[in-house]
């Protein structure tokens, strides 16, 4: 579960003129890479979303060492780096799962909310997600 | 009002590894296209979406002559050509304004809903933009 | 071969603030049934750009009945409809895998050109490419 | 020139299911920045991608404050904070241009490169370019 793995095919939607990934688009991986993580551990994000608990980015840093490109193969892998009541952090890398050359890596920071964005504690408002990070956590020391 | 014009620049993000504005990337700039008309005639469509109503895409349709470039100064020509109780039809035409050639055309339809994708009337939820579209159907004959 | 499915998962970075898919993505997924159905042909659509064969679409039409939400797990049906040594026509349908519904539905029309954005005649410039199309029009008959 | 500000309307396509600009959007809109303040300085981006320089991102930091929402003006605060013959490096402030409130801010570092993907001198390859830079720079001081 920690670290996670996910791979995707990069899009033609993906590309711009540089004949390169958009740099954006990463985040858009590192999203998806958050979803399927949290699938994986046996919740549906979107279950939560329905329950009204939302986790917006707070922060985010990505670093570019080589670009991906149309239809390459990639693999990123999802750890979870740390959590709280409130908060929840991630790191990524992303790789050619190909020649397994090291593309991309990065970092996101997130918070807990309502739908009225106020911070939510999630070990009142989802105690079995709060476990489940636990564990997740656990698993990766 | 009918037809409105709407000018913007071509973003980096939006090119593809063709070298040229991404295919799909036209109908996000009808949209910005759609926007601006409402407002122009005195209306937010943000507005309406606060008060339930929403206007999803029906269907749409778009011919691509030539390719849009990178940092293109492009004007979007929007018109209004038709609308019910229900539904609401727009036509476009998107040209280089430096060039005055043209690029794409489309048309999308839409149809009124409420949050709960109901179809809405909106000669009864919004009486004063019914008012408004007749006017700018109006205008236009 | 012919018709082509794929799924995917749809992304939080696909969605707007309507609660689903915004309407232009779905011409991503076109590409990305594209893509596949090509690759699963035997060959890479990136080859034959590498080769300077360029295939923009020239039209596209798309119908929306349902909308896709976050998380939803879709299937694409590519449906190679038509060919010549200039061009090339695609169908689609989309529909729930879990559910089963229609989604949405469109056509998407293309024409083979060089770097140079000239008119390629494929059966000159690709001859295996050309009879691979009428293999897989054959095999929809 | 230095600082550069320059305005923009959310568009729809860049909101999410969240009700809010989708995270990665942002740096589309640092790259729109980047752009608008080169050609404020006299010189055009595009002009120096067609002589083979390219920039891309080396790495990107960002963090959100308060999200922008759909139909909002926002002000994006762009700033060259540092530069050499290899390197470029601008920080970045979005704020909503009503309320003045604070929304995101970010840096990007980039390096120049040629079409081989080669590190680039500008101070050679493009001496007007190191020169405008060494201008933009002084002007901050």
């Amino acid at each position: 579960m920690n670290p996670y793995y996910h791979t995707l095919r990069v899009r033609y939607a993906e590309t711009d003129q540089m004949g390169v990934v958009y740099h954006a688009r990463y985040l858009d991986w590192f999203e998806v890479g958050r979803t399927e993580m949290i699938r994986a551990s046996g919740m549906e994000y979107r279950t939560l979303e329905d329950k009204g608990l939302l986790l917006p980015v707070v922060d985010a840093t990505i670093q570019y060492r080589k670009p991906a490109r149309y239809d390459d193969w990639v693999e990123i892998r999802i750890m979870m780096t740390g959590h709280s009541h409130i908060r929840l952090e991630f790191s990524y890398e992303i790789r050619n799962k190909d020649t397994e050359e090291l593309l991309v890596t990065g970092s996101t920071r997130h918070m807990w909310v309502n739908r009225q964005w106020k911070p939510a504690r999630i070990d009142r408002e989802a105690p079995e997600l709060y476990q489940l990070l636990n564990q997740i956590s656990a698993e990766s020391e």
